[in-house]
Formats: structure tokens, sequence, C-alpha cells
């Protein structure tokens, strides 16, 4: 578990797109950030107050996370310096980065002298066991898509808001690295050693009082050849009461394989269902989230209203519209 | 890639079962094995010439294949009195053993100084990629089972026996530990990491010519929660032509999982069909292997007609009656 409240390095950004671990730190979980640190020449800015390293320090910040992506496959010198500084100030590092923390020696070395932590977090720590398929206390939603990146993690992270809104037991359990850094906690799912997985998630998902929700951020689809095994993991080791579809529908081909059309909603219902009840024999599908960002809004809500007719089941954009429809649905299981 | 011809090591094997391992290597690639090494006690006899490794180096032996598995969790110092001496006398060692040869100091220091291989086949030595998806040549034929241990790699080793006899071109792609030592290759799918499963497959079956037949040997299965990751990356990964349904009819519940029932072979035939077109449109269940062990001849014969009548497709125990018919029904694909 990564200690918060964070600084968020902000680093040399070129544009505001590769801040986004930042901004979805900022917008989701704005209490676990005192502020923002930006080295000369940044692009980037997620609003938040600009402090140096003693500033945040003061505030009470633990944790520098890189909120940032990195150039040119290597942490450079002038990021390095910055980390040192942190971690002889008493800040532990906290990255989703490929290159690892853990693989730099200097930032190792420092880290050692000043017993802060570096947390990895494409790395699993755990030693998961073996799923169990034993049936826990609490209720679980996992939000399954059509395609990768179509805003599972950014669908589940509304719906958790949404429920505890309304008064509802919920905690967003993240299962890659952006969530992760988000919450402080998760699994790195994409990492995991195969034979693992699904007990990874049964080791996020634990007994929990009966009316409190886990939501289940969700990785891949059943119907994406290069990931499936890990979604498959999700829907085993999750045990979903419910399922959120998640789709986006102006894509001309799953992502990263130009020869595979994006499946139709009714699809990835019957699988996902299908295999979900293998382990939940109650699982039902609750809602559709639609991303429809290359929609007009106009365009949007006449898509929407015709998927809710099709499906019958709530159809939003979580990001337009908000999740409470989704929370609603939820609720009412 | 392990070196032929091996050497058996049986240890001080407590009992036959115990070297299952070298029993599947004599029983399945013969070729590959010039005798066994058996030490004092040992209670297993695969039925190969007892060599010393004096004796079985001047046969031809390049490999010491640890054919038996060890007891107590540690690797006994009688073991490796023998595996040293292999190793001083030009022999790589091999081994699925959870106790890696590489995490023992002698071993490693013994295999450096003689310039000599440690395969602990447990361990990827492969960086896999991410799986592309991409169409490749040949044909591919993968075992999926209603659970685990239901007899897949031995379904998949039978039929690709059957299908060589009758002259098609055949390779068994082995995807488990003892697979990959009977063969020599394979990629030992449980111990791959996440996001490069379905790669590893795709890696292990490439392109090929037309008319040759990967016979991909299957893990777990669609409906085991433990390891069903597993089991979806193959069925994407392999991109299979063909399915045969491997099933056990006697189990009262899944293997490991008290609570959880044997699906019916429909229920596996339906969704593996429904996911594999994903990958290959053109995909179709060709046939059923059923594990009749724990049946007698007539419960046996009995049970296979009903099934072939109730599936429509053949329906044999590969290990009763031979996998003729289900390489009979992929020669006419």
């Amino acid at each position: 578990m990564i200690q918060t409240p964070y600084l968020l390095f902000l680093g040399d950004a070129p544009d505001q797109l590769s801040a986004k671990v930042a901004q979805g730190i900022k917008d989701w979980r704005p209490d676990n950030a005192v502020g923002q640190l930006r080295m000369e020449g940044c692009k980037a800015d997620v609003g938040l107050e600009d402090m140096t390293l003693a500033q945040a320090k003061a505030a009470g910040a633990k944790t520098l996370v890189i909120g940032v992506a990195n150039r040119g496959g290597y942490i450079s010198q002038a990021w390095k310096d910055v980390l040192i500084a942190a971690l002889e100030m008493g800040y532990d590092l906290a990255s989703g980065l490929h290159n690892l923390l853990s693989e730099e020696e200097d930032l190792v070395k420092a880290a050692a002298q000043h017993k802060q932590a570096l947390h990895d977090v494409r790395i699993p720590t755990v030693e998961y066991p073996i799923a169990s398929g034993v049936k826990r206390t609490g209720k679980r939603v996992l939000a399954v898509g059509t395609d990768c990146s179509v805003g599972k993690m950014y669908t589940a992270l509304a719906l958790d808001q949404a429920m505890r809104a309304r008064g509802m037991k919920s905690t967003f359990r993240a299962t890659g690295q952006t969530g992760i850094l988000i919450t402080g906690e998760g699994v790195p799912l994409d990492a995991v050693v195969a034979d693992f997985m699904a007990g990874s998630i049964e080791h996020l998902t634990p007994d929990n009082e009966p009316d409190h929700w886990d939501v289940i951020e969700g990785q891949g689809s059943l119907f994406h050849v290069s990931y499936s095994g890990v979604t498959m993991a999700l829907v085993h080791g999750g045990q979903p009461d419910a399922l959120i579809i998640c789709h986006e529908p102006t894509r001309p081909h799953m992502r990263g394989l130009p020869d595979y059309k994006v499946p139709r909603m009714e699809d990835i219902r019957d699988v996902a269902l299908t295999l979900a009840r293998v382990a939940n024999p109650d699982c039902k599908v609750v809602g559709i989230a639609v991303n429809t960002q290359h929609m007009s809004e106009d365009e949007a809500q006449a898509y929407l209203t015709k998927v809710e007719s099709e499906m019958g089941l709530p159809a939003v954009d979580p990001f337009r519209h908000g999740a409470e429809r989704l929370a609603e649905a939820l609720a009412e299981l």
C-alpha cells in the first residue's frame, strides 16, 4: 500500500495527455494529493497548487508519485535529481512506468540510505494464491468491455463515486497501474503469473459486509485475443454479482488488431454471463456504459436511447452524463 | 530446447506413480531416452535398460532428465551427488520440479564449471511477445476440457501419434512441464506472465505448411475458475481450426473445487466454439475424448455410444481404444 497524501510529479511533461495518471488522481482522489511538482518546460497542469518538495512535505505529503509518462525509454538525469532529493527529504516514490525505479541503481541506493520505499506498481509484490473459488460475502460488480480501452476504469471509478453519493457502501478495486496509483493499492493483473491471476482477484476482493460492493476495474475483453485470458481471470476470480458492459461504438476494429471486428454488445453479454455464472449463478448484466467521446451530444443521446431499447438495460455515458443510473440499477438488485 | 537423447533419472522413487514424467517419455518418445538410472531403493521401473552415467554417455545420452517427483520439498544430497557427477561427465540437466535446479548453488557452480546447461522447464526462458492475432498458415487442433486433469495431454499425444501413423504432418505442442520434458521443448504456460500468455502460444505454433497440424496440449478448463484464464489464452493464442472436447464422466465435482459441478460437454462446446471463432471463424468441434478409467469396458462402451449419438461426433477413449477416429475426423476436415 502506497502512503498518502501524494505530491504529483509532472516533470517536463510534453503535453497534457502525458500526465493522465496525475489527472486521474486529481479527478478521482483529490484528497490523495496536496499539490503538483512541475519542472522547467512542463506543458501539463492538472490544476493543483504548484509546490516544491519542501512545501509539499510541510503540507503532509508522504509519497512523490510519478504522474507523467517518461520519454525515450529511460528515466532522465533531470528527473533523477528531483527523485533523489525527494528520497533525501523523506518521501517514498511511486511509479507505474515500464522503466522500474527498482532497476535504477542510484535510486535504489538513495532509497536504502534514507530508508524510503520505491513502489513500482507494474510489479506484483504479493505472492498471490491459486484461486479457491469459495463463495465470498459482500457484493461485486465488474466492468466488461467489448474491446480494450473503452472506458472500463473510468466507468468503475464513476460508478463507485455515484454509489457513495447515494450512501451505498462501495470500494473501487484497481487492477491496472493507473488505478493502483489513484487509490494507492490494487493488483497489477497484467503482470501476474498465469496460474495466480484469478487468485489475485480473489485476494483483491475479499469477504465483506453483505451490502458492500466492490467495483472491480475491468481489463481487456473476452473477445480481444491478446488479453482475453486476463479478462477471464477477472470474470472468475471476481465472482461478480453484476456486470456492466462497456462499449465504444465508433471503433473500426479491435484495438491493435486490424483484422478483428468489435463484437456486438449482445455477444459479450451472452459469453460473459455464461462464464460469470460458473462462479456466481445469480450474476446479472445490469447496465451499459457507452464511451461517446467521438459523437456529438445529439448522436450520443440517439445512440444511448437505441441501445437502451435494444438491450433492455440502462445505457449511459458515465463521462458525459454520470453513472447515477448504473448505481441505481445496482441498488435495485 | 533440451538436447536429446536423455538418460532418465528415477532416483529413489517411492513408487511407480512418482515416475510419471519418465513413463511419459518412455511411452511417447522412446527414441528420446537411451536408458534409466535408478538409485538404491528405487521402486519405479519404466522398462528401459538400467544404465550408469558412463554407460548412457557411451550410448549417446546428452541430458539427464529428472523423471521422478522429489520428496520433502527439497533436492536431497543423494540426488545431488548423482546430478553433479552427471554435470562433471558432460551431461546437461533437465527438470520440471518446483524446486529449481538453478536455485541450488552447488548445481549452478558445477554446471558453470563444466559448461553444461540446467533446464528448469517450469520457468519460461523466452521473452514472449504480446499476441498479434495475425492469421497463421497451417492447421491447429486444441484439446479443451470440461475440467482439469481429464486427459488432455494424453489425448493430444495419442492424436499426434495416430495422425503420423496415417501419414499426416503433425507436431505435438507442449504447454506444460511433463509435455515439455517428453518432447524437449514447449511453453510452460502456467508460469507465463498474464499479458504474454496468448503471445506465447502464437510463438509455440508458428506459420507452417498448409497441411501441417499443430496438436496443442490443453490446460485447465474454461469452466475451472482457478485456471480458466490460462485456457482462454490457448483458445485465442492457438487460433484452433479444430477442438477436441475432453471429459471424465465420473467426477463428483471440479478438481479442487468441491462447490463446482463439472459442466456438460454441450456447455464447453458452445462457449469454447464461440470464443475460438473470434480468432478463427472456421473452427469446428470434431470429436470427444472420454477418460473412462473409472468405468468397466462395458460401461465405457455404453457411455461412448451414448455420447456419440447425443453429440453427433466421434467419441473415443484414446487410452483404451486409440485416437484413430479423432485423427480421421481431422483428416476429413
